[in-house]
């Protein structure tokens, strides 16, 4: 089997991580899986959301975009068009759910933390990619959040988290695909799990013929291997 | 174990499936799993989106929406508030991308049908409940189709597509969540497949702690015995 | 002259009041005119809006909705509209007032009633179903706050509301007009009244040919006899 | 009986037509109805909405509007909200309505007639002062259409229209109530009638107690003579 | 050179400022800028936008609109489109700015003074007429605060602003563009300035060409001159 | 004097123009103005807005943008408040008018250019950053054209366009104000010029005391200064 770009089935992209990306955030970082670029920032504010007045506990919640031109053809800004897509929304709360499962909110205090991840060049796997990226610029705002004196409850971070999209392409399952793989895989699998090798949240869809028993546990294991070496490379750069 | 309605972990709540619920759309059912109940129209409409036109082919797209008093609370109005939710949008477009594999869409000509799924009654399972209900409004409508002299390309039915949820619930894997079940389960995992077995989606989401490939395994076997139970409950009522 | 449903000038449809229809709201109506049905649903909650902050009285709004293929052609969906239409707005203004007739807001305390009435399947004269349903799931709602000790100031009712539409015809005046006389109608009055028979709304539009205050006279006539059989229906539903 | 601006109970107040009142527009019209005033334009514009298109007829639509300090306390521009509210769509439709009954639509040819009602000044009926000036600006955007040639297929002319509130006030029905009159009414009705008297509109709303035949009667007699009264002053205003 | 109106060019259209326009707003004022009218209302609310909350100052904000027929083509009413366009937040931004230079926010307490400048008709320059015609109604509704005693803190008013626009017409600087010259002029220049003839806005734009600093010096002179009138009207319709 | 930076009165930061910055835009360029980093993308396609069509010339379009948290404090996301702000909308206005004065349109055939222009880290500056970035991105865009073959109609480009804001920064002139100048100056500048020295924009706004001609004349010398060297720089990009 030939992968457009080369690589191994069971190979990732090249992945960097460089924080500190930009200045005004408590946590900033931009992410790159080959091509797919992602800055990915955290602020800190004041106040939770209505719905947890009064609770003593915080929250996280997501956002995220894409410049109009990340892609081969430019999307309507979602700005001018007045609201954001399905497909926004869905990986916004995909983005939110995996990072909250990082956190111990109880520890936060009342704070809300705005992950924001803007696609400035997308070549496939960005949903995975932002969790990835944004879990680093996370523990940025905590070690912020800490030296502010706002952590008294204890570190409210459980486990790293990361994400890597797997599938099946020409009949194969392979790792971390780009955008060529992308739209012609078959079956088409976003993973994301913790630090220590659970599952927080598994989406497979069948881009053509449904998929079996066999190619989901082969696509798990892909995932479970690239997922390894991300958390390697999350814990790389936060040790620098 | 108890669940609090007494089933067994592998037992399907009551599943009822009326079909010409309405007079007016080309297939309408109401299907209902125990108190779930959701009203599913098939409307088939000349024309298709701009980015197929042309091409000879038709689409399914796929709505959904509660009344505001479906649940315990009543929720504000989409219409009023001036747009859909995440939460909508998000189960809206697996609605469609499920119900589009049933179809060869060249064989449609340039049609589109939309699905519409309205809860008029909600106790946990709304998406899976509007797959499995909508999938037998969607065999009425190109039976319409049909009879109108709509489908000289031959039959555009694939296959029967059914779905349903599973869950982690004290422990155990349960099939077909309930609403207390739903909100207290460890892990909740929505699937949809295929007459013939095959996974077209596979959603998984830890609420708390993350899971393993054991339950993973597990919640995947409730769901193929759940589906096979649904399928023929959607002959049944085809038959009829 | 001959209806098209062979209904007498003065007959209405076969009425049908089915309380409980759904399980979570304080009243639950599905509300049948003929082929005309409405769920209407009265949710209690706590508080009034603004303006009537601190005044120790209670209000009722109404929001009203058809389900996209409950008519012939399938409309778009407000809710993916982004807004609601001027016909909705108008409706439910009119089922809100309506209903506030029915109440003394100062035996209420600060609580407010949403009114929700959503056709499911339309065939002519929905707001007037909708009002009529409306009342008498108003009127279960306030069994439930009684229940619940919430009517200390004394019963709030003051009297049953119902409506119904009149027409001209073929040159006619008739009684509740289904889809095909309202289409081919030359006058329509929508008219709402209170159990001992006072106006509370009455709405005429000529839809081609002026109307004259004989035809006038004539409809308001037909919509008297229609309503008192109306009351006995609500009071009928209501004593089961 | 005593009104607070002393007016007998069948006087209007002092009204006045201006026509010309800006120069762009085929028609405008400055009306008053004492301290109400309104600028009602009327624009013809090529071309027909898509559900006429091909017919050969045209169209008339209406819009209304409210400067933010028409009113004792200043309105949020619905500009800046982002919708027009319920009353603003409610009060335009029943405008255009009205006015499509003076005209033939089939003899204006595929045009549509933009009618445009901007309360500057409010004191209670702005809707009847917009309907009775529109009609004006209406018949002087038909003559500027003639004189372009416009009007081939003869006279789309086939009356005036003309409107005002009646309403009872202290027990007594008064005609054309000024906002001090109508904040205090117990019933308030809107009449629209034709120049020889048929009824077009008729929309009569209890505010505290129902109203009953009598007083219905009593106020369509005020609306009558008003009426009367109404369509000499635009006749007299068109013969300038 | 020949100016379409037949004007010098230093010549300002005939300028005419009625006060008390409309009668429920603190200020009120027609301003006329040759076949330019703006309705120009200055209403006083308690409270200050969140921002301010608590310093014990004011704030003056602006809004401004146009009549769908102010100008020679019908433009859609942005009520009715939804959100407002650019040019007019353009606009409204200005006025806004403008007229906060006129005061002294620490003595107004805290009040917000909403400033609304509608457009009847439109013939060029209808931003610097607004902000003229306003900074009238803005100082008859501090006389209006002062009555009800509300300026405790001394007189919050520092200068008279007054805005006109220049450009280049036809090779030559001409002053306050009507719109034949507007829509022709090589480069258009906004400037609003103090009574004392300080600059507060100046907003130059290219049209085709561009300018150079000898064609800024003659337009800023002219507005100079053109400032010097207005500001003596101003001053004369507020001593009637 | 002293300034924040330690930069001289007439000294610029440190400008860096980065092309070819994302690989799928036409033309992609990432300006840097010290601390202000801005995206900008210039995207081709074919067809120009409605207004323009048939008249065989081109259209050029622009879009403004920031991420979240691009500022010191995070600002909420455009496209979630469902619009863009008025200060969003003035600056693309601002951007578009600027680059379209660098073409002659006539030569471009039917297509747009969309200029993309996104802050992802603000220290002042951002909308002159971003003409004087876009300017470099536009030239990239019309060689990819030319390479398609389609600019037969001979070069569009007319002339380089730049921009630089200039200020009175505690009482003297500066060039080039970064975000803690700008939120202290007196008077704030943006000049928009062609490379043979013409003004294409001026704005100038007085922030607490009204500026005077020497102050501007002071300030436009500055701003000329600065073209110069932007003008070079953005050769010596090309060049590359």
């Amino acid at each position: 089997m030939n992968r457009p770009s080369g690589r191994a089935p069971d190979q990732l992209r090249q992945i960097r991580i460089t924080r500190n990306y930009t200045k005004h955030a408590e946590g900033s970082v931009l992410v790159e899986f080959g091509d797919t670029k992602v800055i990915c920032t955290v602020s800190i504010e004041n106040g939770v959301p209505r719905f947890l007045k009064g609770q003593g506990q915080g929250w996280l919640t997501a956002e995220y975009g894409m410049l109009p031109r990340a892609t081969g053809e430019r999307n309507q800004r979602e700005a001018s068009r007045g609201k954001q897509g399905g497909r926004t929304l869905e990986i916004q709360r995909l983005i939110g759910r995996s990072l909250r499962a990082a956190l111990d909110m109880s520890k936060l205090g009342e704070i809300t933390l705005y992950v924001d991840c803007d696609v400035i060049q997308a070549d496939g796997g960005t949903r995975t990619a932002s969790i990835t990226g944004a879990m680093v610029a996370l523990v940025d705002a905590l070690r912020v959040l800490k030296k502010r004196g706002g952590l008294k409850g204890g570190d409210p971070l459980k486990q790293l988290i990361s994400a890597v999209s797997v599938g099946i392409y020409k009949g194969e399952p392979v790792l971390d695909l780009d955008y060529l793989e992308d739209s012609a895989a078959e079956t088409d699998l976003n993973v994301v799990m913790t630090d220590s090798g659970g599952f927080i949240e598994v989406q497979g869809t069948a881009e053509g013929e449904p998929f079996h028993p066999e190619a989901l546990a082969a696509m798990l294991d892909l995932a479970r291997k690239g997922m390894a070496e991300l958390v390697e490379l999350q814990r790389a750069a936060l040790a620098d």
